[in-house]
């Protein structure tokens, strides 16, 4: 079968062995598959990654254990857990350290034609959410895992640094709840739609003098997280929502003296972010920057940096 | 000036003295007035209130303190607090114990041709917000205070029990936050909105038996509390929305032994509400059930019961 593979280099294979479906696993050919900075980060050394990348995916089940997913468009979450260890049956099963995960640690990933998943991981798609919506519910439940860890008030004042693809799921999941929001980033050509939604926009060179009670950085970069730790007010909260190859320096003494609570936020919910697709409260279109079948999947690697989501056709 | 007073019954007059401005405080006339239940609770004893009623407004200001406010179109909060006590240096203002609360304590209200408020509790109104929006500021700001008091999670299952004109802002705002959401009331015909903004609804009669997370009680009724505190989970929590002058009963060693957290609830945060307002994420025009003149007030509080919103143009 086709399929985007990394080991060491990134490849394009048309002869990728096809899975086996284990017990319990579900077989999926995937609709759409989108291209995460996670995985450009793989190409660059992060996790030490080999094997098929991917794991934003919308599919179509095609063989599983249970027939009632037979034909079903899916999403899936990305952690296969053992549910059996101490971790997973405390209910932290995106924690479990046996836990493998889709395209980004010991398990093939979803830009092939075919790969597995387990069935508890599913999701099915409501029939009112298009396929190019259903793609972003994995980074939205991630930025939903914000609201999830932390009390949002409506009256906080917050900060997003970072305009890239995961900004653009956090500034639309943060705008709901009413809090008085702020993009920080370095690409004004993508603010119009987080203007029209009513999110203020400033550059990265024009950094706001009042401290926020709560910031995000979704930059990916350690300069960004710079940038981020300098705006969060004493007590405040400082989210962590970027994985980079590069190692980060924080001044952690100056964290005590000014009690700012950090917070690692990595994979979230998926079952809220298909109630806001469906409810229709995230815009997804005005992020796909481009779309390329499977077997240009390199064309759409060497293309993804600096651009919003590119997608691949399978 | 015409108004609408309760001295014990209900009267238009037209020629209630024009209010005197103090010190500090705005000279506002409105534009539209909204009847909250609060409102007919008041001609049914609630609070001993004697004056003019009306605490939902939209207005112009006509006369101050600060000429920045002259002419501006305003909303404004309901609590005119002293700034001085120690509750208001803690930053409680709604909770001052010198309070007075425009048209339901101690202060003349807003269903007049003229009134005052503290220049404090003014907002300026957004240009894109339109006045038929802005009336609905202070009861949206009472649906704020539930998520701006309650970490309410994306992941959780929550109630709402009564579908009248406060629970219309409350599902409107809980929807937001992403969480799996059920109205339970008495108005079927209430449902077109939430249903199609991915609410589930369920008539009274017929209540989930699985157990909610969160669960507001907006009945404005001893029946819909019951209701409200027969569906919380053990550990889970029950929020009060509703004030109304008949007494109730809840068997508090059962909120014990469940360990079920109570939380009253009453006034919200304007700035917030008025930024939901201004992004579009509140429907308000279908909760508008009839508008009347001011001159015809009294004809409207007599439609109001059963209504959903009915304004009144000044």
């Amino acid at each position: 079968m086709r399929a985007i593979v990394f080991d060491g280099d990134l490849r394009y294979s048309a002869d990728y062995p096809e899975p086996t479906r284990p017990p319990g696993e579900a077989l999926i050919r995937p609709r759409l598959v989108g291209i995460c900075n996670t995985d450009l980060e793989i190409t660059r050394g992060y996790m030490n990654f080999r094997g098929v990348l991917g794991h934003e995916f919308v599919g179509t089940v095609v063989a599983a254990d249970n027939p009632a997913w037979l034909g079903k468009r899916v999403v899936g979450e990305i952690n296969a857990a053992c549910r059996r260890c101490p971790t997973c049956l405390r209910g932290n099963e995106s924690h479990c350290p046996y836990r493998t995960t889709l395209g980004i640690d010991r398990r093939d990933g979803a830009m092939a034609d075919l790969f597995t998943l387990p069935e508890t991981c599913l999701h099915e798609v409501p029939e009112s959410v298009s396929d190019e919506a259903a793609v972003f519910t994995e980074p939205l439940a991630a930025a939903l895992e914000i609201v999830e860890q932390s009390h949002i008030r409506p009256t906080e004042r917050v900060a997003v640094v970072g305009d890239g693809k995961l900004g653009a799921m956090i500034v639309q999941v943060l705008r709901l709840t009413g809090c008085d929001l702020t993009l920080i980033g370095r690409h004004p050509e993508r603010w119009e739609l987080y203007r029209r939604q009513g999110t203020t926009c400033v550059p990265s060179t024009d950094v706001p003098p009042h401290p926020f009670d709560v910031v995000i950085d979704c930059t990916g970069n350690p300069a960004g997280l710079a940038i981020a730790r300098q705006l969060v007010r004493p007590r405040g909260r400082l989210v962590l929502k970027s994985t980079f190859a590069a190692e980060t320096h924080l001044n952690l003494s100056m964290l005590v003296v000014d009690e700012v609570q950090l917070i690692g936020s990595r994979c979230g919910p998926f079952a809220p972010a298909l109630r806001l697709l469906e409810r229709g409260l995230i815009e997804t279109q005005p992020l796909i920057s481009a779309r390329y079948p499977l077997s240009a999947g390199l064309e759409a690697f060497a293309a993804a940096p600096g651009q919003l989501k590119v997608l691949l056709s399978v």
